[in-house]
């Protein structure tokens, strides 16, 4: 599946952040689980909750991106859809924290392999995310887990959120480059497959358990990307660096 | 000249770049003297140059503030004023060469007291670059200087030229910060004016060599800043960090 020896390689590498680059499952069942310790609630499944509450993220993500409503980050789309996961789950919390469970969304800790595949990786390729998450999200995650960023690009940039055509374009132009100098490197078949849609290249990255255990989707590429990698370290290596 | 005590402490530092972290008149004149050694150019005043083609450049974003043309970045002004210096100095050069001097300003070297101050004021402070340089020319100068920013942030970013106010206000709103939790770090007065007329905290740092050795202007803050500091370093000391 390594096609990369028929184009010329990139000059930036762009990443999908959440399950990509962080395991937001794990993260979001510590938060939740030191929540529960601090003010003793009991039985509360965490995992359960943070499976409800990102399947609520493509419905919002979808009334931005149709214009329905103006951009609004993923601060005000968390805070939203937790209300009702919290509903469904018959949990009551107070103002403080569910600000605490939408603030961890800004702590979400880095794959084993994440740190050392972006540090080698950004030796010879400019590297950003090209995530959904706003600029204030992506900075604070990445001072805490030690994400080595050239710069913050993605849908606040953009003004709307992926797989929209203008979040790839605009990161691509953001860095003076083409879509074909840049490489899109993602966990999802769905991302990756509109970035090559819009010229870009494309790597995909293995996260058998971004979604737990029993993950039954996106456990290799569905096309022809250029490049499949089990983790970004073995990104670095397959990309020479 | 210190009032910070007044204030609570910023949780970002917003910088200015062109003078202020790095400089490029020497640039520019290292870059002139390659570039007329490689072609064999003899008697050309590249500070001269250098300054020449600075001094057009206010005049030239004032037409993007004004709205008189849409939003372009540096290359594109950068281009188009060097025709005139470059014609005025009686120099002809070819596409490769004006090419290579447009470039140069992705190539500028930083202060001596640059890399530190801002490695350790990020030990403490979210740092970003508030800077009239588009996002390709700050990710291109930052990589090869070793400027250590958290995110890419500026003119490009806002659509607009500073000191217009939405340059100031979208890199704060980009960080998810109010004005007052902003310090702006520039070696120009009339940048900390409006940085602090939109509510930004202001620090001065002193860059008397910027315009050569005859500098007169911007040799102290004048106006009451919030810091005033020798450098970098200084600023870092000040900031307690």
């Amino acid at each position: 599946m390594d096609h990369s020896s028929e184009r010329e390689p990139p000059k930036a590498l762009l990443f999908d952040v959440f399950g990509t680059c962080v395991d937001w499952r794990s993260s979001l069942v510590r938060e939740g689980e030191a929540l529960a310790r601090r003010r003793g609630l009991t039985g509360v499944d965490w995992a359960a909750l943070a499976d409800a509450w990102r399947g609520r993220y493509q419905p919002q993500l979808a009334t931005v991106r149709s214009g329905a409503r103006p951009w609004v980050n993923l601060d005000v789309l968390h805070a939203e859809s937790l209300e009702g996961v919290l509903r469904s789950a018959g949990l009551e919390l107070g103002d403080d924290d569910r600000g605490v469970l939408t603030g961890a969304w800004h702590r979400l800790d880095p794959w084993p392999d994440t740190v050392e595949g972006l540090t080698r990786l950004r030796r010879r390729f400019i590297i950003a995310p090209n995530s959904n998450g706003h600029i204030a999200l992506i900075v604070n995650m990445a001072r805490r887990a030690g994400l080595p960023w050239d710069a913050v690009l993605g849908a606040e940039l953009a003004g709307t959120y992926k797989p929209e055509p203008e979040v790839y374009l605009r990161s691509a132009r953001a860095l003076g480059l083409t879509p074909p100098q840049v490489m899109m490197v993602a966990a999802h078949n769905g991302d990756l497959a509109a970035a090559a849609r819009y010229g870009l290249q494309t790597a995909f990255v293995a996260r058998p358990t971004e979604y737990g255990p029993g993950q039954t989707s996106d456990l290799a590429p569905e096309f022809a990307v250029d490049i499949a990698a089990r983790d970004l370290v073995d990104l670095a290596c397959l990309l020479g660096t």
